[in-house]
C-alpha cells in the first residue's frame, strides 16, 4: 500500500489558501518529501504525516518556490530527535544549494546524504522502492521523479514442493536470496511466478511538455504534473516562462497511458483552477484538479 | 500616525494556526519588517499591507524561526517589480547568513543594502524615523529594536511674526532648515516650541530579562516582547533556553513604564497562551497576549 498526498498546488509564492507545490509519500514506514517551498512543514503538519520519519527527500529544481522550506524542515525533523541520516536527491549544485541555506540550521542531530543527479536518467533503490530520475525542460536545470514499487511473482508452492524444499527456506526466497540446499543452488526465480505489477507515481514540475516525460511516466497509477496555466489561449506565456497549461499536460497523461491525472503548480493567477478542468478532462478523462493535503491509497492489483 | 501589526505569535516552528514571530510597522509610505521567519509572507498577505513598500527589514538574530522566510519574501518583493533598494540591519554575520539564503534567490531586480550592527547600542535615521537597536542576551548574539518617530515642537506663529519673517519661509524652518533673512540666520529652534512627545515601540525577541531591556524600552507606547513561556514554573527552562516567562516580560514592561505589552513568541508547547495571561496581568495590568495579524495604531499624543 503506497500512500500519497499532494501537500501544496502553488507556485511561484505561497499564497493565505495555498500552498507551494510539493508530494509526500509513505510506504512501509518510510516516508518521502518531493519538493519543499517555504510552508511545506506547516501543511505536512496538517497532514499528520509524520516527518521524522522522512527518509528522502527528492528536489526537482532550485527556485526558490520549490526548496524555501527546506532549512526550516529540517530544523523541524531534528527537533523531533530524527537521529538516522537523511538523503537529498536533486540537480547538480545541490550541495552548494543546501550549504547556503543550512546557514540559519548548521546544527543537526542526523546527517544529510546529498545526491546530486549525474544523467537525464538515474534509478536508486531505497530498501523496498526505488526512485528514479529524469530530466525535464525547464529554465533552469530541472527533474521529475518516479517512485516505483516493484512486484515480484507469486510464490508458487508445488514449484517450491517439486524441489523438495523444507518450508524455513520459502521465505528467503521470496525475499530474493539464492540458497543453497542439497548442495544445489535454488534461485527465486525457479519458485516465484512471473513478475507482477508494481505500483508508480509520477511528480512533474516544472517543465515544458518533453517527449521523455512521456516515457518515463508510463503506465504510471499516478501521474501529479504541473499545469502552471488553464486556459489554452496562455499556451504562449506557458512556453516562455518553460510551463505548461492544463490541456498540455493532459496530451502528456493520455500520450502515457496513466492511470489518474493531478494537476498542481498553478499561477497565482489561477484563482478557480477548477473551473478550467473541461480543459483537460477533455482530452484525459480521468484528470484531477489538485486540492491541499488531497490523498490517494494506492494498492496492488490483486 | 503608526501603524503596527503583529504578523506571528509562534517561536522554534511555524504551525498550522500559529505564524512565526514577526511585526510590520507602516508609517508616512514606508514598511519596516521585524525578522522574518518561514510564512511570513503568507500572512503579511492576509493582513494585505504593501510587501512592496518595505523598506528595512530588522532582524534580531539568525535562528532559522526568525530569517527562514527571508529569501522568499525578497523573491515576491522582486516579482511586485520593486526598484528601489532594500536595507537589512541584523547582527555580526548578516552578509554571510543573506548570502547564503540567496543561494535560491540570486536574481532580484533592487538592490540590498546590508548593515552589520557594530555596537551594543546603535541608532539608525530613515527619513522621518529613526531604527534604535540594543544588544539582547540570547544563546546567540540577538538584537531588539526600536522604531522612533521624533516629535517636533509646536511651530510658533507669534514668533515668526516678530522676526518679521515672511511666510513662505515658514515651512522650511518647521522641516528642521536654517534660512538666511535679511543677513541673519534663522535656526528652527527660534521659532518651535519645545520638543513634543513621539511615538516609540519597541520590539524584543529572544532574550533573558535584562536591565538593558529597560533602559531602552522605557516609555515605548507599544513594547513588543517575548513571553516563550506561560508559567512561572517554567523559569528554569526560559533560564537554560534563554527565554522568558510571562511574568519576567510584564516585570520588564513594569520598570520600563511602557504603555501597552504585547506578548509574543510562544512556545509550542504553550497551547492556549491567553489562559496564562494573568500571570503578567499581575505585575502589569496592560498586557494583551499577541495573535495573528492583532493592529494597533499609534497617534501623537495632541
Amino acid at each position: 500500500m503506497l500512500d500519497v498526498c499532494l501537500l501544496g498546488t502553488g507556485g511561484m509564492m505561497p499564497l493565505p489558501y495555498r500552498w507551494l507545490s510539493a508530494l509526500m509519500l509513505r510506504y512501509n514506514g518510510s516516508n518521502i518529501l518531493m519538493d519543499c517551498g517555504e510552508g511545506t512543514q506547516v501543511t505536512m503538519k496538517m497532514l499528520g504525516w509524520s516527518m521524522k520519519a522522512i527518509d528522502v527527500i527528492c528536489l526537482t529544481h532550485y527556485h526558490g518556490d520549490h526548496v524555501g522550506g527546506l532549512p526550516g524542515l529540517l530544523l523541524t525533523i531534528g527537533n523531533a530527535d530524527r537521529k538516522e541520516s537523511i538523503t537529498i536527491i536533486g540537480p547538480k549544485g545541490l550541495e552548494r544549494v543546501v550549504n547556503g541555506l543550512r546557514v540559519i540550521a548548521p546544527e543537526l542531530p542526523y546527517k544529510l546524504n546529498l545526491i546530486e543527479i549525474q544523467d537525464v536518467f538515474q534509478s536508486f533503490q531505497f530498501g523496498n522502492y526505488k526512485i528514479e530520475t529524469f530530466k525535464l525542460d525547464h529554465s533552469v536545470l530541472c527533474y521529475g521523479y518516479n517512485v516505483v514499487i516493484d512486484r515480484k511473482g507469486k510464490f508458487l508452492v508445488e514449484k517450491a514442493q517439486a524441489l523438495g524444499l523444507p518450508t524455513h527456506y520459502w521465505g528467503r526466497l521470496q525475499n530474493g536470496e539464492t540458497i543453497t540446499y542439497q548442495e544445489k543452488n535454488i534461485t527465486p526465480d525457479m519458485i516465484l511466478g512471473p513478475e507482477r505489477k508494481g505500483l508508480k507515481v509520477t511528480y512533474c514540475t516544472d517543465t515544458r511538455p518533453v517527449k521523455r516525460i512521456v516515457e518515463y511516466a508510463k503506465g504510471a497509477d499516478l501521474f501529479v504534473c504541473e499545469g502552471t496555466y488553464g486556459e489554452d489561449e496562455d499556451k504562449e506565456k506557458a512556453y516562455q516562462k518553460k510551463h505548461m497549461t492544463f490541456s498540455e499536460s493532459a496530451t502528456l497523461a493520455k500520450e502515457a497511458q496513466v492511470k489518474t491525472l493531478w494537476l498542481t503548480h498553478f499561477s497565482p493567477s489561477l484563482v478557480k483552477p477548477k473551473e478550467c478542468l473541461h480543459n483537460a478532462t477533455h482530452i484525459f478523462k480521468n484528470t484531477v484538479v489538485g486540492k491541499e493535503r488531497m490523498k490517494k491509497v494506492l494498492k496492488f492489483d490483486d
